[in-house]
């Protein structure tokens, strides 16, 4: 188990608090994330149907999930009894006349909440519109409530052990960008790059290995630079060029993003201005970061310097990051934007990423940090400034 | 582009005659791995909403997403011109007051499609409720008709230059195969061996490189094998331990999984007769398949050839495999189990994996293979029993 019993008893009290606020009687989760958060289920098992149930007269939470996943797996590795546990049948897998939210309608009828107020995560990933409608169809006299990020607003503020885990992130991160950087040289392929960041990711330190993080590695260069969503392949890089890497490292399912940005040869030499402005703009947002303070407050700085030197850029800058699953180690709550009322507190976890694209070449370097009581600490501990190759 | 334009016009008349058949006037497709088939496009930008629209009319599907990833990335990447691409705004991102499926609406409206029939993937990972609860407020004179696994349905049959990246894929699978088994031994870290895994998937041969596979390595063993979805952790393995082996190959997108079982030490005697009726029972379901079979009757030679032995398996024993993003390597659409009766064709494309799982040992040896004219082939080529450590 990742935390003490208690931690878990008091992410479900917090959840149970904003329920009730919201008028929900029983809470069914779907997101990985928010499932492990609370319920300690970590597993590649999101691909099937699965969910936690939280009631407002329960201190636990019950999984329901395929048989192997929740009697094999959840009862021998978290803080659940079988007794919180429901299993569905095999034949339910990918069989298009048995949804396995039958299955779940059945649980929650059995806890006596057919005809309560049910939140449900309506935008995540893992609620699909099928998943809905089976359970509007076999839960007739439910009311259904949008409880979208409700587990992941609790998330927003991390434990001291949760922070713990984080740092650990950062270390591995710092490896990740260190073995990129001394990977990348002109005609090696892409894909080396990426087997060697791979490699740092997991295997880390001696003291300790690292998870999956909840992205691949990404590293947008050259023409297609400004489409940062992009892969590898297994071309060799040219002699001049400007690769910024997205990575993170990943601890427990705790991320710390970082991007860093590796000059190779005699690219277009707007590439140093941009990285200044960029790094300048990064501290002066890092320097507001303190408790009390909204969130737009960070991008309010950012921009200022930005518009110092004639620039402006439209996307946020930066979204709340730990706890996460793929397809993404953002937590989607707050962002690092103009408008944003969030205001800070001790032991929120951030990623700040105020990349620069342009046509033929990005920039981009970022910190992952948390909110301390007077400032703010970065998980990773590495010069901000371009990588020469 | 990893195809010819003429493959992915094919590809869009094949779907504009299944829609036709079951009366839908307008697809969105929001399914990775469809969307990629459909329009070429290959990046992880499926964290946010996205869709590739297909209509009756046009040969060429329309994308719709994120401005960077329309504009920058598909038009630079795909056959598609900027005529068939639309984007919605970065501040859609993550807003709670307002979806992007208002942008879709748009996109359909445009298309003239408002009231017309709309197919939608109701059960796919990133078609949400929200997402349909959205469609749904923002057209209120069409009707939607459920279009799951349409596009699924039309991948089960490969071209020969998809089975051609298939078998680049298995001989990743190979290469991944055994840097695990050099890896494992005693006192090694599970994370260790899975970096060595990774780094061989990513790295690939000096003539082609690899790439993400749609799951993560995994690797169940000790009192946890019968919990196949766990994942690694920092821990040194035992002096005497079953290691149940399941990863893949990915070439551009096009999976060929494989597990294979390594055996450290002296652990449970019974890992050996186990393996043996294993591969007997794998044997005996490829030595069935040829085209004009029911896949079902590949599960019955597998059954067949446990009760010899007084053992049965609940659990399905494959699936098709082919063009994948995470979280899932399977197509969803047949399963080699009991009552399927797909009739098996020339290049379509499956893993028979029969994992037999016990209380502390689990034994998974399979085969990703595809269909002949008068066979099978298998995509890798790696001896079919246990590796001794």
């Amino acid at each position: 188990m990742y935390f003490e019993k208690s931690e878990y008893l008091s992410r479900i009290k917090k959840t149970q608090q904003s329920m009730s606020e919201k008028g929900i009687d029983l809470l069914l989760v779907t997101d990985p994330a928010n499932m492990c958060y609370l319920s300690g289920h970590d597993a590649w098992s999101f691909y099937v149907h699965q969910g936690v149930i939280v009631t407002l007269t329960d201190e636990m939470p019950i999984f329901v999930g395929r048989y192997m996943d929740a009697f094999t797996g959840v009862v021998k590795t978290t803080y659940l009894d079988e007794a919180h546990v429901r299993a569905y049948s095999d034949t339910m897998v990918h069989n298009p006349n048995h949804h396995p939210m039958e299955r779940f309608a059945e649980v929650i009828t059995e806890l006596g909440c057919a005809n309560k107020v049910i939140g449900v995560e309506m935008d995540n990933y893992w609620f699909t519109a099928a998943a809905y409608e089976s359970l509007k169809k076999n839960l007739p006299n439910a009311t259904f409530k949008d409880a979208n990020l409700l587990v992941n607003w609790i998330r927003i503020i991390k434990s001291d052990q949760e922070i713990a885990y984080q740092k650990r992130a950062g270390k591995l991160a710092e490896l990740s960008i260190q073995a990129a950087a001394d990977a990348i040289a002109p005609g090696v392929r892409q894909c080396d790059v990426v087997a060697a960041i791979y490699a740092a990711q997991i295997k880390g330190t001696d003291e300790f290995g690292g998870d999956y993080p909840s992205i691949v590695p990404m590293l947008p260069a050259g023409e297609t630079a400004g489409a940062p969503h992009l892969t590898w392949n297994d071309e060799p890089y040219p002699n001049d060029i400007v690769i910024a890497i997205e990575i993170a490292g990943c601890y427990r399912r705790y991320h710390s993003p970082m991007a860093r940005t590796v000059v190779v040869g005699r690219p277009n030499p707007k590439v140093e201005d941009v990285a200044k402005i960029a790094v300048e703009g990064l501290e002066a947002a890092l320097d507001v970061v303190k408790p009390g303070i909204y969130l737009e407050e960070m991008e309010m700085a950012f921009r200022k310097t930005l518009a110092k030197y004639g620039l402006e850029k439209e996307a946020r800058i930066g979204y709340p990051t730990g706890l996460n699953y793929p397809p993404d180690w953002g937590e989607h709550t707050a962002s690092i934007r103009a408008g944003d009322k969030t205001i800070l507190q001790p032991n929120m976890s951030f990623h700040c990423i105020p990349g620069m694209y342009f046509e033929d070449f990005g920039v981009s370097i970022s910190e992952a940090f948390y909110v301390t009581e007077t400032g703010h600490e970065t998980f990773a501990h590495y010069p901000r400034k371009l990588i020469y190759r």
